[in-house]
């Protein structure tokens, strides 16, 4: 072990090793639940790309592997240390290198934060779309090793469609670019889209281009409340069969609602069965929001209430992003599903998912980004008890199940981790498996870069 | 060769298997001068995913290699047949199988044509955004394997954009699923992306999911003189830098004007150095071409002619698609380049073509998808006189090496083929160039699809 030490220190400031065991105990894991950890050898945390670069000639000379990480917002425990790992976290590697308004890009180190990025771009009159739940902490390098999603996803996609290029260490140190700054390129297999969502298994992003949109004007949100998921779920298909294009299509459930009222005393109405929420960045959102407003009193809501204002908007919003935090607090650990269907299984989905947590004499609180499809049904639980968890990673998997007979995925946005990897090969069958595999073994032979996960 | 024909009668219909010299010549090459064509031992026109499985596993049993196409209409040489092989052309498999206006999305097999997945999009309120220029002929799966553009990409994107999920055979006949027909998904590498654009070299496409949009209202242009290539290249900056999202934004420099003049009797301005087209497809288009010809006027523009309607728009789109087609009536034959640039190296690339052209004793018309920096410098040659026809090579190539000084890439939307793979090296270097050729081994072990395409 002290070879690795003294090599890693060979090539990097003092300050960049660290072997205090209560830091690397910080390091250790994401924020999944039922994801084992391990003890690394040492995390180091490199500021420039050429101490990148030197981290992973050592670990390829010394055969230790190298687990990537942003800030371990994690859903899956794609950032969780094995054991003798080097943990390379890339949280120093932080600046923005350059937005270009005209181009519309940004070019960025992996350590920058998503809100800072979010914030800088505004600045220039632009927009950074991807808006995971953990904006304020995650790094954008963690939102391209996950391929992450967010709130916005149903009008503006995910992180994938915004990295133009990306600057990647290989396993054996080289250093590779893929992509481009400009708005087109088709020279050669699509490495760029490659590398985003290998859970850092295939390279570590050093740099990235990322793509940049005009700001919108601020959204303005609705809320209409369901007597039934059934007819919110309709509601929901007639909304996008219509063609409209809400900034933001989300459902929350009774459960979810109670949690958050209990938590923000935020007066949500309790007594309905599906909430959902949305709103548009059109020029014109009151037309929009009343169009909608019409489509879900059709489908069967009881009330329809339109923000008066952007202030009333934004709390709305606030209520859908506390809801994982507002769980929590029910049994104190939650294990959250990422299961995406098809929109017209919404309502299958999200009863089953319920309906699954009943059986197992479990809170399940459901919400989704139901213009997309993606569900995030949260079971919760008291992981001291022990029966309790075995439920609860029962009936996730349960739910998993669900999602795949109705045509869905077992990761919309989270990836698949340690938490998942038994599911992929379901999901994928034998032949892509193989294929996925094969690239692996092309990007790194010795099976170096986070291994364990995803497969 | 009896025997390979003797195995592929064995499992098609006997009009499958076509060896009529005439008929094969036929399909021996695309649209794309300068590169060489071989001549195939049989081609294969299949009707189902069985069918197409005996080909590839004839194919993997004999060691033959396979060249799939589509209609041929593409512009690198990557649909060229090669001595002995079998074309595999996908002409046949032409079924929608599915139009979903919830889910927004379509089941097609390869063979459909462009314009008419676009018409029966349009049917259901839908659109389905790429259009190359050859949408009348081109198929999804030429479109897939190119990553085609066409017109729409400065704010729809490229077909790349819009594939969700496949269906590929592989090169030893084994059937793969990619991806999912969920609006998110991130299970495991994207292996959809990186089959998208990789030319028929890592398997054959016979089924695709696509996402489509709700269908926006019809475009409307307006066209801007300009004195210099420089002012209508600020005049994009500017259009662009404000936040602006035309449909469609485009340059014809004075050479192509004439042309298209020439075969049209458009009465397009030819005292103009260089006329820009702008659209839009907002509810408000009028509003937005008054912001986007104040802008115009502000870099020099010295005219600024909105169109008076939804005919005259359409009639200053089709003067900017005839422009291949001119060009080719100035001498016979024409080498299209595809090189694309930062918007803010518009003017010098566009200027540069053209001084090439010069240089070389050469016609070289300027066109451009301006609002992504996609140039197409046209070289305009008389194949018979071989000294000019050198002239075009080099000048075509020269071309190229200015784009890549300058930041871009060899080809923004017509792939690399046989054309521009000497160039793929020098844009890709020698590391991104060696896990291209892993992935490619990955797939096809015994170097049977497409081969000597791209690499």
């Amino acid at each position: 072990m002290s070879t690795l030490l003294a090599q890693l220190r060979d090539g990097l400031p003092a300050e960049a090793v660290v072997t205090d065991p209560d830091v690397m105990a910080a390091y250790a894991h994401d924020m999944a639940g039922f994801c084992p950890a391990g003890d690394s050898a040492a995390v180091v945390l490199p500021r420039t790309v050429e101490q990148v670069q030197h981290v992973m000639r050592t670990a390829t000379a010394l055969r230790v592997p190298v687990v990537p990480q942003g800030a371990r917002t994690g859903l899956s425990g794609g950032a969780n240390a094995s054991d003798g790992c080097i943990v390379l976290s890339l949280l120093r590697m932080d600046r923005i290198l350059e937005i270009d308004p005209v181009e519309r890009i940004a070019v960025v180190e992996p350590g920058v934060v998503n809100a800072r990025l979010s914030r800088a771009a505004n600045e220039h009159g632009l927009f950074y779309p991807p808006d995971p739940s953990s904006w304020e902490e995650c790094t954008i390098g963690g939102n391209i090793g996950t391929a992450s999603g967010g709130l916005c996803c149903v009008k503006y996609g995910v992180t994938a469609e915004y990295v133009l290029g990306l600057e990647v260490v290989l396993a054996d140190g080289r250093l590779m670019s893929t992509g481009r700054r400009t708005a087109k390129g088709v020279a050669g297999y699509d490495l760029t889209r490659l590398l985003v969502g290998s859970e850092g298994s295939l390279g570590i992003v050093v740099q990235a281009t990322l793509a940049l949109r005009p700001e919108p004007p601020a959204q303005l949100a609705l809320a209409a409340e369901f007597p039934s998921m059934a007819a919110a779920g309709d509601a929901v298909c007639r909304i996008m069969e219509r063609g409209h294009t809400p900034s933001l299509l989300e459902i929350m459930d009774r459960t979810t609602l109670r949690a958050v009222n209990k938590l923000t005393r935020m007066g949500l109405p309790e007594s309905t069965e599906a909430l959902v929420l949305a709103a548009f960045d059109t020029p014109e959102p009151a037309a929009d929001l009343a169009a909608v407003g019409d489509l879900c009193t059709a489908a069967g809501a009881t009330e329809v209430v339109p923000a008066e204002d952007r202030a009333e908007s934004e709390m709305l919003l606030q209520a859908r992003r506390m809801a994982l935090v507002a769980l929590e607090k029910v049994t104190g650990t939650t294990l959250i599903d990422d299961v995406c269907v098809p929109r017209g299984q919404l309502a299958p989905m999200l009863d089953g998912a319920a309906a699954i947590g009943e059986k197992y004499g479990l809170t399940v609180g459901v919400c989704a980004h139901a213009g997309d499809g993606n569900t995030h049904p949260i079971v919760c639980f008291d992981p001291k008890d022990e029966d309790e968890a075995r439920r609860a990673r029962e009936s996730f998997d349960e739910i998993m199940a669900l999602g795949i007979e109705l045509g869905g995925t077992i990761t919309g946005e989270h990836g698949v981790g340690v938490l998942k990897k038994e599911w992929l090969a379901r999901e994928l069958g034998p032949v892509a498996l193989e294929l996925q595999r094969g690239i692996k073994q092309v990007f790194d032979p010795h099976g170096l870069l986070n291994p364990g996960k995803i497969f």
